[in-house]
């Protein structure tokens, strides 16, 4: 039996200081679990940095589990032994983002996050799926029976990759934007009922693929919400601002849940993921248009010079906290990812939503396809629900996107970038006619060369 | 918001006074909910003693939840409002069952309990069918929002007539088949690490159909059990009978897990149910070729005149009972039915195994054929998990039954007697070349016919 | 056996003196196959018309088969006894089409054709459905074992609600389209290889959906015709008209292909039907953004004013039919109606595409969602043949247009507008937003309105 | 384009002198192609008769076609260049067919054929599946683009083979099965119709497995000819041997048509294969029980020893047309295989029954399963027909023999004889219980094991 105070978990990743830190707070406030965490980034002074927070952590006296974090030599190192992998890079940097994200609005391209869909969505993929590849080998050869939990985006190309690699790989990939949802519908339950719900009792059904969710079912304590939110949003016309600022999402990222209540409009159904997401999944037409939509439907294009300046203050916090300056704040994550690791390891099953190969779940999307729906996690098992049917309106927007996505993840591992640029023009957010989309997608490829392990092949061949 | 002290529950049957009895010994312990519950049966005496028993019940100190058993008019009387119906029947009488077990014999055909399976199972389903045709069209009409909890057998094809006739119905069959082996694997933990364990800290993975289920994954805290379980078999060739005597299906029918351990052997995946059941969906060659092998397998062939004597010993409880003369015992039940129902009004959400009509869950296997996994309680909804895949082997056998208990269901409700013909000669149990199978069943129907409302047409067809 | 000179054509609609003038001709041409037509229109005029036009084709001795053409009295008389039924109709009038096309060009919205998909399509489908509903109840009834032949568009959703209202029918749908594209190759192989090929020697393997059809293999005498389409592309860069005008689509409708062309440029698959059609398929941006998009793409936005000149002018050309003035030329048709109706009575087996619900012919698109494909004609069957899948980036095109003609479909025989309203925002060619759209949508049903079972009920609904 | 008078056919196999022989002849007889034929075969004696035999033949004045035989030297040396490969082979000999069909009879285990299922099919396939492996792994070197026709048996585990192995490849098996029961109904259509019919003017839809397909439309010149089966079936309640002794498989191998008569009787649907094979995949009740029940069905337990005597006389016969002691009579051969040649390079395109995967010509057999449907056959492309459905009963029996096909190619590519033990375990003709089972598999294995390449490792991990 496995000896619940020892593991050992293999961090991917974690430079930005912001997964990695939700984890250390998480796991040094759960008793039931111990051991070592083994840092690997191939930015090594933050994993170093990473480990002298933990160490700083180990000492305090209000931290009821006390874990050894170690900067590992490299990936077999970091792997050996595993019984968890968490891979939470940044493919590329925000250099190779800032192409990505504004160099298509020279195109009259506007996109409000460009790490997932989209032009920049795409050539994020090309840059990621590479990485993910490795880490598949790497896995396969030195823990092939861990857990591997991915945090990065574009999530479902990632962890679709990591399945064509090695597809007895145990791996699924977390998201916390539904939870924003079931934040949005205890604050309806407070304002139109006075109840006090926590998020864990708005039960949801999820159906789609990750940053294009959708539930078809909300309830609390057995009272189907649908009636209270179709309510609220015919009260709220003009969109509304979520006002709990706990959440990451919301303090960060302006928005007013009017993408979202439009889609309900359109469809009776309830999108799960932020706005500025669900936005870039739809014909351009719709939200994003030019900036005057994005402005009238109440939510921003974030620019990635944001993301610079946020990182810089992370970094400058991260600092502070391993020469001891500073203390790490017990804040409360929202994350579940520890208490995932507990499930699997025998400690307490529950159900929460996660994105995994369709087995089943969604009869209606192509099986092995990446997609988010809730699991039920327990004893070494990871294990979908069935979610059901979308309606066809939504269903031909959510089709779209798998096939996107099995092109893109297709392309980056095959290096047939004909294959992504297909895609490219088939995105909802591409206006461009063929010859104006190849000059603006070999542009974008080339700013972001360095990460494309086919990219000389694929110049030689378009100049042939 | 449903108020849950004032539930309406329609009882349908229970005229056996063994379901109802487990029933209302659950009810009465949980403080969460209460209410009314309509008991309705063909047998008014049944339903009149059930009352009584119910009354007495609610005078009682030690009862934390008084309900109110009322004797239903009629059918729509039961139905109206309920929020819940209960479905226990027993299709014809015992001298119905006794012509469909033992009258195969006099041809060399043996059954362990003719219930689901072989031709005692499809000329009871024959006679089902059309009984639970009549109460999904009720339910339809009466309370189409109600949850429909089935514990009749045939529970496969019983459970897919309700849907047949009523697609958008809410009902599930529940058995506790697989709960007795979560119970032999308490047993092997005991003996082998002297671990005592509750039936719900055995999680298990439930694949197949009712009676014919199969188990690929059983793990304790996160460990996986199967090696445990290969060690005991080998120390055990000569299979071992269940020491629990709580569950009923251990202290009445005495078996010694032979077939299952053989099963085991063959396909290296654990038989969930009983060994009576499980010889029943495979070759006669195999368990049931003659009453020698039968007991070289160390199970018996339950004789329905033991179903006859064990029916009278209840009843007499039952009068005891209702007179007031002996007084209820709050003996462990070990069903879930109480569970179940408050998860769906939002009181804890579970997993549990149910028979449900295959919506991926197991994409081997028809769309809609009902089929036995573990689903996900909560509120207002039970959503099966994916069970994944059998393997080949086992899956011939599953696919088969399917097949089967689809050609009755269809027979049943449309006349057409020949499909059923057909599942009876493509019986695994079916040694008889057409002419004398032709025999049995006509004669077998003939005993049957006061409940199959084809059978004159069938008789005049046959003689044209 | 059946007497195949005494064989019932009753057909359905014929008023526009163009499908049924190229039947009559066929007919009179083919000696293995006599009988009587029987002729049903709403407009009995054009009945009576096509009726004398037949009489002076029976008196002609260049005639080898002399069918007796006969004015039906009603449906009943039409429909009993026949052997095969053929639907061509005009779903409303040319009024109702000028409101379809035309009417969203105040908002922006360009349809080159307006009878499949796009607003106009949509409405057309709304109008035809309930239609072709009454035409499958009367099949059932008076002649369910009959081959029922459809020309009408939008074919995809008048051919599902044949199928939707009565699952036995044996009906298929027709439509040329395909054909153009062989003509295409006809004359790439003349030009470029200076071969003379007949369009039956130009294999091909035909995916998709009526309109929005492609072709994954062009063989000539088992040589693959793909590279040379290719080379032939790469040559006429700015289109290329067809010179074979004999095809009426050609001769009327100007196109250069270079829809079809920048298709191929796309996903490298031929695109089967003619530019005007395709275009409806893909986001306005493509090829409808603007007329000027249109124009720089060299086709036409085909006025319905044209439409109601062409009628006219085809309405004055059937009065000297049917007067005698005039005698009916025997023009080579193109069409294969009567060489299926041959097949389907044993005369010579073969295999060209039509449309069919998909019963497993592409696996990737929805079981029962009319498609088109080969299918392979014999004796009282028609069978398709397995096209297999379309490339990722096709595929998410055509899936868009399965739910959209299933919403619709469904929307029309139910009174769900609201549904039909959903697909309308969704179709590509809907730049509006919510509330323009149901502007739009609103004007387009009032001006429909008397051909809408259920429209005042919708807006009765609206209004509450 | 491919120079159809410059052909390059390999051989492999051929020693049995009986298809390769037939393929010379029709190949002497087709004018419109011609080339060489490259002859291997291990048993070079063999391949070296059969290039003398095709001398004389290219010597004689009435043959239209001259093609060159020439011996290759080695599997490259066969294989380069060539555009159509023909696989005939014997599976190790008849020493090893001896122990495959006559070993089981030792423990009460009957086959009437013992190449297909069974036992003795099991083994069979063990022994062919690497020799398989073999073949494609060549093709895929020398020759990916070339066609590869296989007539070897168990055909759907060898057709498989190629398919797993390199799945790109464009191979198809082909058997005369089902000719023999279109020979069927042209006897009845002249016994009872005094109708001369062809072979091919019999319209059949097929659907199964090799030597277990069924007919669910048979036709002739679009008339159904079900009822007239129907009546000849009840005037031949005992049986009919076939008169076309023209069919090599009616004149050798006396068979009655009584189990195909019982299988309608007991399905309403016509089984196509002999009733030698029929038997093999039905519980052993039915038909295979002890030789007495085989007799009371009119069919003949095919010994080995046959088959040995067999051979003799064909290598005699083969000694002298190889001497020119005596001239190859051109018979009719009734096999199709030129025709599909012809076909494939652009000679006319056509239907007939082929086995090749499932692609969805019978969606409810697994995809990729090698099954057994009509085709058609025209340039470079064999495309399957849409089968649809089994009725259940049938489906239950061709599900089975599926799964055991996928486990058993399993098994031999890699070994797991284990996996191949369950399917022997599994199957309808095997009474034993798993020790008496063990006993005889492992028997049968040993005298086998020269062609079992994972035979050691299998003995090893028993012993362990």
């Amino acid at each position: 039996m496995k000896d619940l105070k020892n593991l050992k978990i293999a961090y991917i990743g974690g430079g930005s200081h912001s997964w990695a830190k939700n984890l250390m707070v998480d796991l040094a406030r759960e008793e039931a679990i111990c051991g070592t965490v083994s840092l690997y980034d191939i930015d090594v002074k933050a994993a170093e940095s990473n480990a002298r927070i933990g160490a700083f952590l180990a000492e305090r006296d209000d931290v009821v589990s006390k874990w050894k974090y170690v900067v590992a030599n490299d990936i077999e190192d970091a792997l050996t032994g595993a019984d968890v992998v968490v891979i939470s890079i940044l493919p590329g940097t925000f250099d190779e983002m800032e192409s990505d994200v504004h160099l298509p609005e020279k195109y009259g391209i506007y996109q409000s996050v460009g790490d997932t869909t989209g032009p920049g969505g795409i050539v994020r993929a090309l840059r990621a799926a590479p990485m993910f590849a490795y880490f598949a080998e790497n896995i396969k050869k030195y823990c092939p029976q861990s857990w591997v939990i991915n945090f990065t985006n574009p999530m479902t190309v990632c962890t679709r990759t990591l399945y064509k690699v090695f597809p007895q790989i145990k791996a699924f990939g977390c998201c916390h934007e539904v939870f924003g949802t079931q934040d949005l519908f205890k604050e309806i339950l407070k304002e139109k009922r006075g109840i006090d719900a926590k998020r864990e009792e708005i039960e949801v059904n999820v159906l789609g693929v990750n940053h294009f969710t959708w539930l078809d079912k909300v309830c609390y304590k057995g009272e189907d919400l649908l009636p209270l939110y179709r309510e609220f949003i015919e009260e709220n016309a003009e969109g509304r601002e979520g006002t709990d600022k706990e959440h990451w999402a919301n303090s960060s990222f302006a928005q007013k849940n009017k993408v979202k209540f439009d889609l309900f409009c359109r469809y009776g159904l309830i999108a799960a993921a932020g706005d500025r997401h669900l936005a870039e999944f739809c014909p351009s037409d719709w939200y994003l248009k030019d900036p005057e939509t994005v402005r009238s439907y109440g939510f921003e294009l974030t620019p990635v010079s944001w993301r610079k300046k946020d990182l810089a203050w992370r970094i400058e916090v991260a600092e502070k906290l391993s020469s001891g300056e500073k203390q790490l704040d017990f804040y409360r994550t929202g994350e579940e990812c520890v208490r995932q690791i507990k499930a699997i390891f025998g400690l307490g099953s529950f159900l929460t939503n996660v994105n995994l190969p369709n087995r089943g779940q969604m009869p209606q999307l192509p099986l092995n396809a990446v997609i988010e729906t809730n699991a039920y996690f327990s004893g070494d098992d990871v294990r979908p629900v069935v979610a059901g049917n979308l309606p066809q309106g939504v269903l031909a927007l959510v089709q779209r996107i798998c096939a996107e996505q099995e092109m893109v993840a297709e392309a980056a591992l095959t290096g047939n970038y004909e294959l992504a640029f297909q895609a490219f023009l088939n995105n909802p957010n591409m206006p461009l006619d063929i010859k104006a989309a190849r000059e603006l997608f070999d542009e974008m490829l080339k700013r972001t060369k360095k990460y494309l392990p086919y990219y000389e092949a694929y110049v030689k061949r378009e100049k042939a």
